[in-house]
């Protein structure tokens, strides 16, 4: 199977199980809601990467699928809270109005609780013997050291003088963080020794910086009808980018050489780490 | 010792123990937010009540600290993303301006979406030998089919008709999952055997309901100085109410009827629950 076949194979799996997930108990109009983001045609990059991590560690692929559900569900909350009018306060994403667009704002706040809360209530019933380690390394990745702490700083600087050490630490919480959760989580599922869930988490931050430059890329040069969201927003509303600070030509060479980095560390893992390898070096050729 | 001053020996530890949780990694205005609602004064009655009940167990009093703690953040977080304009837009509660008036509706957002996942980072770092168990616990209370329930059938149904069917509902997801789950999580911590755990269930249950109808009552003819909020906001904005439904004669006999059935659910634990019986009584008091 092609690394584009494995992909899709991964990403199809996944959309089965999230659309199927009960979400027993929640009003209708609330899980409405909460379907509407996550079932909105993303490309599962998390998830995904979970289900080859588990793969590559030779864990029980099956077993793995709430935890690559519940990081989309962490994904898909954070996009909610992002969109909102006190936050970047965006009307369109991938194509399709916004949740607080559709629901109004207090169902979206709701719904993004909801998708935070249910992907740990979805991993706290997996049932799997290595759930608890799986969900600490999940959790830890969208708290206040994480995610969080990359969204506060990225919500306070709007309009700050470009500083590269403060978008680093933006752009590792706000993404390299939910990137090298599904690497290391996957790894811990799968049962792998220390020094190779280490090598994941190596290889998930540089793919998660890479991957953020190279976003900030696209918002500068990308085609809106292509990305289905708008562009631009990031000069509009002053947010600290990479390229701002170091210009677009070492964006790109300083985006390479993490994809370089992350490669280098999947070394321990030999060729069976083909598919993720190509999965970095695919992130650069979107801005190629 | 008095149930009283047991009441506040709990507290006192809660309290020091959330005041020195160092929420690692949390940008300076991120933590200061978060501790702003975390530490205002409450009465920590959800965290209190998962240490009595631990006790009852005949847990490990320090080692069940964390998920006292956790069901305070989780409420804090409640709170704040309650208090919200686009919610029920408070201005002031427990005597001081609310999160969003003061560090901005953005700021606000986060620190209740930080306050949800510290909780959960609490207890997946515990290392006590319950955490998973009891974790479930209280993210399912917290969850789609428990508070975020609750929260989304009050905010759809402002202005409806009174209907004492829904009201139940609201009530019981809003504020009874959220009482209940303190006393089961601290009977499982403590390991007790599981006929206990649902004795627990049934009194929480009956004392979430009490709490919430005598909540209701106090909106009506509560002293606002005394309370430390603004009252009167049920009316106001159409909120379903257990006296808009049945009256207030009623409601009074339903809150000691749920009492009641809350102090008869304690009957396998004989005298060792007396102070869980003292707390339920004493919720009564608020409104003779």
């Amino acid at each position: 199977m092609s690394e584009k076949e494995m992909l899709n194979a991964y990403k199809a799996r996944l959309e089965t199980y999230l659309d199927a997930l009960p979400m027993t108990g929640a009003p209708d109009k609330l899980r409405e809601a909460m379907r509407y983001s996550l079932l909105n045609g993303g490309k599962r990059l998390r998830g995904c990467l979970l289900l080859a991590a588990n793969d590559l560690g030779g864990g029980d692929a099956e077993a793995a699928l709430p935890f690559a559900a519940a990081l989309e569900m962490i994904h898909a909350y954070s996009l909610i809270h992002d969109d909102l009018p006190a936050m970047d306060n965006d009307t369109l994403r991938r194509g399709k109005p916004t949740n607080h667009v559709v629901y109004g704002e207090a169902l979206a706040i709701l719904a993004g609780d909801a998708l935070l809360t249910h992907a740990v209530e979805v991993m706290a019933s997996s049932g799997h013997p290595q759930a608890f380690a799986a969900l600490g390394e999940i959790i830890r990745a969208a708290g206040v050291g994480g995610m969080l702490a990359g969204q506060t700083l990225d919500v306070m600087n709007e309009g700050a003088e470009p500083d590269i050490a403060l978008v680093q630490e933006i752009h590792q919480g706000k993404t390299a963080a939910l990137l090298t959760a599904p690497v290391t989580a996957g790894l811990i599922l799968a049962g792998a020794e220390k020094a190779l869930v280490e090598a994941g988490r190596s290889y998930g931050y540089h793919l998660g910086m890479a991957f953020q430059i190279v976003d900030d890329l696209l918002d500068l040069e990308g085609d809106p009808a292509l990305m289905g969201k708008t562009l631009g927003k990031d000069v509009e509303e002053g947010k600290l980018t990479w390229p701002a600070c170091v210009g677009v030509a070492q964006a790109r060479r300083d985006a390479e050489a993490h994809i370089n980095q992350g490669v280098e560390a999947l070394a321990p893992f030999g060729e069976k780490a083909a598919f993720l390898r190509a999965l970095a070096l695919s992130t650069l050729h979107r801005v190629q």
